[in-house]
């Protein structure tokens, strides 16, 4: 069959061939993109005289018409018309006619998949934000049951503080706001328009780039028409901010799968977030959890892959930029499940406070008061760092922990211990007294929260 | 709707959840493998007197019946029944009753997906170590053509020395023999069966792991049950492989790509493997080099991936694992692709041979042969070099190539030189001489073809 | 020898097992970084009256003398006392006694290394931002010598359409004036005090957080211990910039290359980036070109390296972080490194305009003037691309290009050419009349210059 | 200073640009290769009359004294001589006069360097799989120590059957057996010379490069010169391999780290492999599990680093691959150093037997058996799932296990139940029973041990 572009060309491509090129199957996920971009520009080319209001007319009718099929979903695209761009052109001639071919004016497929992607992330990155903000709602939601709630503090999956269950919760809520200021800075590098850039060099006719972009809400247009149709940088850096969205997911999803365990037994996901075995009648697995945190290799991937597309690429178009669409939709779809789960998994979860609490009480996380009683008293750090150690050794040799230490043997330790120590080793008076900004201590934590309301809408 | 591991359940996810979770979508890629898999299964469970004979008969009778409908695309899979081993036991239920739960006697999810990726990934790799072959064929084709075409020789994308075309295109196929040697030395981790390893810790019923494997052809049996499902190390080699080929395939896009510009104009592709463009009508696009250069960063991006789903993940199996499947599939269908393709690119491609040899006589490629003169008649190379190197400095500035150094210029730079250091400085003569093994003098050149074709089956 | 920690051990490591764990040999780097932070931290204790004056003033004096010792590169860093934090103890120990040892009051490893990386980068990135500027006011100075240089514009390494020399350097104008706009965006990420956060929880001491950020010039402090010990988003987003960064430069890398190719011939580097050849005297190599292209990878791979260590990694610190340093310090030295040679090069190297200007007199890049020409006078665009492409097939065919073609045989293509086509097919005219905003015509790329300036200190 | 190749220039670089091309930084580790790599060289030259006896003799003598020099640590090596090659063959000069200028005769630094990775890689692989060996004896003794050691065996870490804790151990020792298979694979790929293939042609003069590749013990010579200059994929795959190698650590890491916590608290690990806190007096951290773990980001960084750097790379030599080296270099030194870490971590580390088996009879681990139970008795395996499902939630609902359950409300579920049950829901016996090939019945375990020494040497 004949191609557009075929005026050249002696041969045609054999079908398999233009199946591998054909990209239709996938960037039809821009379609609306692609006629709104198109209506944008008809009417732009009507505002410069450039088109007879006429013409306009019947092209704006016929992109109206197909936005109507579009929304029905009843267009049938095929691989023989290569691309979203051709399948729609070709789609508008076939319905108003020869005269469809003139929207085609002052602008290539090179500016016009590029304004599609723009429109298409700009959207997509607003949704994003919003299920973000969502989430750490729900974050601060289960912080603010939680906040007098102990809990172990772990460094290196070791008991290292008691902490409140909240200020742990929390941590992901700042890790969310670095993620959700990531989005929105990158907005300004997405909310420019390319439309009229043409193939490379800008186009003859006197468009006017700025009016379209107007049409189509971009804040900004490129200033450079090679750069307009060769940039993928705000896929990149989408993507960049998507793994690292992801990797805090995955970090989180590790610990509610630890904290589902049979060890940790600090949570129990609710059963809508859960799967069972087909072959052991008694899993309950927090299988979400963990999927979220295998498709953290996606995104990354994704990432990794443009990464390497773009890498010793010359000006301006090159075919390699097709492969910046499927690892952008993928992502996309990934990134929003994932946080529309993971925010119900956290909204739904039950948190087992007493088991908690308990757990606190039979291991050595207190230790640092004790070394913190001492050096209070004047025992540089590092000496009463020594002495805790021994008595955390003792403990151990003996089979107890360090509240059950009597007083003698303390002393025997170091003269400076009083009976008040037992106080100070209290897991709660422990959490309570790291009352410096940021800590772990109550009252800080309530600050926390009230500070965390004010980043949320 | 009742999940076939629910009863330790007392509610159920979402919908939404369930499609998020699910990968019906994907794995029914599978569906082929799996229904073997179950075959042979069932088979075994009969030899074992596991299930009476009766049973297996009908099972068989159903999985016989389901694989015909799997043929003939008939089957219809639903997102509720998660997988592509639900689906399909469900489907065997309804055709044959309750005994069809007979099935999944001493087998669990967890060792039938990995026998089905075993399977498919077999089958897969043989087929692509045949298109490796067949482009290696075409390789050699088009070399014994050009064993005598001169061509300039490029290091570093400056004209090296002048060489046999057939030489350059040689150094393609010992990547590609590389490459089939990985294929090739992978098999035997992929040819062997996971089958029976149940959940991890293998089955309480006296079931035949080497008859079930032997039924569908593995040539072992994995030696540890947590290993056989929790093992995807050949999933990881497999994209290790294909993405070292995709690398050769991008260095050969990249020399077409260059070569078809207008500046080298050393080759011009055939129409059916080039495409036009929308808005210039001149425009003649090595699309297909670039789209699978292009594609290497999908594969790379697929390795990484899985790379990072991996990594840190405990024993045995982990939902993580089903990420492991898109990428392989994405991964074989872009290799058989690309492989296909750029067979027929090559084939079809049309090699200047007149141009090329008139480009090697327009410039400094010859200038080893001046220094190689002088060391042949015992100058120390260094010093060789010096002296050449302030020639080719003189011709510059003069504006002409070492073939057109008056004999008087030559002999102010050193005595030693005589007229017959012209017949030493033709590029036929220089290609010719650099005879030593593996070289690109003609001789060699036909030897190493000779070579290459007992490769090839 | 005795830990630091050692108090509850009861046998050291083995020395190779130490130096495995160790990070003394790189993070060394930090070391001012480190005696800064600890100079802000005690006087924070002293302005506390967590320490007495007498004690602080000894520290700062300690503290003060290693600064200087460091400056003078006299200090001896030992894999015995692990990292450059307790090296520096030890040392402040050895100086001035067991009082060295209350400088760890309130303070934990965790805060401390998290605090020197913080300072480390922001540095660093201030840097590269002037670096990155430098670069810009270059080719900003190439730019406007070539506004008036035509050049061939490529799309597919075809050539595409005429454009100006300067059109196609400002493209990187804007790719590093994004580069340079996220840098300064992740600034607000980075200039973040994790200070006083302690091992994870914050620290019962009445520490003020706020004034040691003060000290230290940062313009905040975390809000959650727990995230500021073990967030390492900073460096990952770092990585993502200079990634970005990166690819723009190996996409200038590779035009280089090219344009310095004997087959394109459109520049010679200056002779100070260039290298030769041990065995082939005439080369001459852009080296430094393909290097950075080459550096690409590593950046690329630090990036992925540090995404892979924080993925599922549980909270607060562990081990792994550990891993952050090294890709670090390498990416801020590759980046470095590259964006000086680069400017180098651009500034030095030679543009050859008339050989520029020569070519593109020699190909079809006016196709697309024939094209508008017609879909000016109302022929739909998709007939004038026909119309041109078989016009353009057969000049191909006739061996001479369109402005050699007799009006009559435009003619019989189409009635509506007359002879002021001559005129629009000149490829001055072609650029020029590219007077769309963005565009390549001169006028517009003076304007883009003016405006290039304006985002320039 | 006057460069070696620097006849046909007419000004040098400035300083810190050669710093920035310089690799003798990291490329002085192969000084040994590079030695010998000569060595071989001249001795074929001579061998071949290419050069003099005498002049042979000279170079010879020269080669041995810097080879001296070298084990003694006594080169000096700058910058200004750009490389390792440069660097020795000035350094012989100087020591033996003009005539060492003969060295390079027939030699390229493209050949020379990449005989010298070749002959590098080549000794390290086989160091490694050494190393590997020696980590999979270690596993076998704590394999056969611990067959009848009772522990819980996970899937998606929700405790899932009860296995030998052997056959856990044992999981690692067949990944790593596949990990030992794979660097043996490679190792034809590697030991293959790439010496006399030149700059990338080969060479005039009438060298034997099997009698040199005989010489450095290489089992093969390169077939084609310019595939054996530019092809660094036995480097790529090395680091594929090294990649999947810590992949398989970091897994291992993951459970001694899981193992190694308050909550699990199977193993304890011997002082001399863990480290405490600045801090926290109590602390025994697995740091050296979670350093292996996080290097996993580094060798996977490495691998995506070259991979990046191949990409799109024409042939032949390009300076783009002296960036194959450092990656490389930090690979085998870190998965050096990991092997041998890991394997004193597992030596001594100490098992908890009875902690684990106490931890098997508090948990639902058993069900399996109930299913199977009924399941053997001709209940579909379905239906039998769902009765056990129910019996696990009634468990859960009266607080306690399957092995508590009256038979009674056994019976009411179904009449299939005998008093039998009891002894078949021991976790001694399910372990026991799970007797199929590749399970974790001892007796299987046992097998596994004995078929795995005949894997070692």
């Amino acid at each position: 069959m004949t191609k557009l572009w075929g005026g050249r060309f002696q041969k045609s491509a054999e079908q398999w061939v233009d199946k591998f090129g054909a990209s239709i199957s996938f960037d039809q996920t821009l379609v609306m993109e692609d006629l709104d971009g198109s209506i944008a520009h008809v009417q732009m080319l009507g505002d410069c005289n450039i088109l007879p209001a006429e013409d306009v007319q019947k092209i704006l009718g016929g992109l109206v018409q197909l936005k109507k099929r579009a929304a029905e979903n009843t267009l049938e695209f095929t691989v023989a018309n290569e691309d979203i761009h051709l399948n729609l052109e070709k789609m508008l001639i076939d319905l108003i006619g020869p005269v469809g071919g003139k929207l085609h004016t002052g602008r290539s497929r090179n500016d016009q998949v590029a304004t599609d992607m723009h429109l298409f992330l700009k959207n997509r990155v607003a949704e994003i934000i919003e299920l973000i903000e969502l989430f750490q709602k729900t974050i601060v939601a289960q912080a603010e049951i939680h906040v007098e709630t102990l809990a172990p503090g772990y460094t290196h999956l070791q008991r290292a503080q008691p902490i409140s269950f909240a200020h742990h919760l929390m941590a992901y809520f700042w890790m969310l706001e670095r993620d959700k200021e990531r989005f929105n800075d990158s907005i300004k590098r997405i909310d420019i328009s390319p439309l009229g850039a043409g193939a490379l060099a800008g186009t003859t006719f006197p468009i006017d780039r700025k009016l379209s972009a107007e049409y189509l809400g971009f804040a900004q247009v490129y200033a450079n028409s090679m750069d307009a149709v060769s940039d993928r940088d705000f896929i990149v850096e989408f993507l960049s901010n998507s793994s690292m969205l992801m990797a805090h997911l995955s970090r989180f999803a590790e610990e509610i799968i630890l904290w589902s365990s049979a060890e940790f037994n600090f949570i129990e996901l609710d059963d809508s977030f859960s799967t069972g075995s087909s072959i052991m009648p008694q899993k309950k697995n927090p299988d979400m959890a963990e999927l979220i945190r295998g498709k953290t290799g996606r995104v990354y991937g994704n990432l990794m892959g443009l990464l390497t597309v773009i890498k010793g690429l010359p000006l301006a178009y090159n075919k390699d930029l097709q492969e910046d669409k499927e690892g952008m939709f993928d992502t996309v779809h990934t990134i929003v499940g994932s946080l529309k789960i993971f925010e119900g998994m956290v909204r739904t979860m039950n948190v087992h406070t007493e088991h908690l609490r308990d757990t606190v009480h039979k291991d050595f996380s207190n230790a640092t008061e004790l070394a913190d009683y001492l050096a209070a008293k004047g025992v540089p750090f590092r000496e009463a760092h020594e002495v805790t150690g021994k008595l955390v050794l003792l403990c151990i040799q003996r089979g107890y922990f360090l509240l059950d230490l009597p007083l003698e043997d303390l002393q025997e330790a170091s003269n400076l211990f009083n009976s008040d120590i037992f106080d100070v080793l209290s897991p709660l008076a422990a959490v309570k007294r790291r009352n410096s900004f940021g800590g772990t201590g109550f009252e800080q934590v309530q600050l926390q929260i009230e500070e965390a309301k004010k980043c949320l809408a």
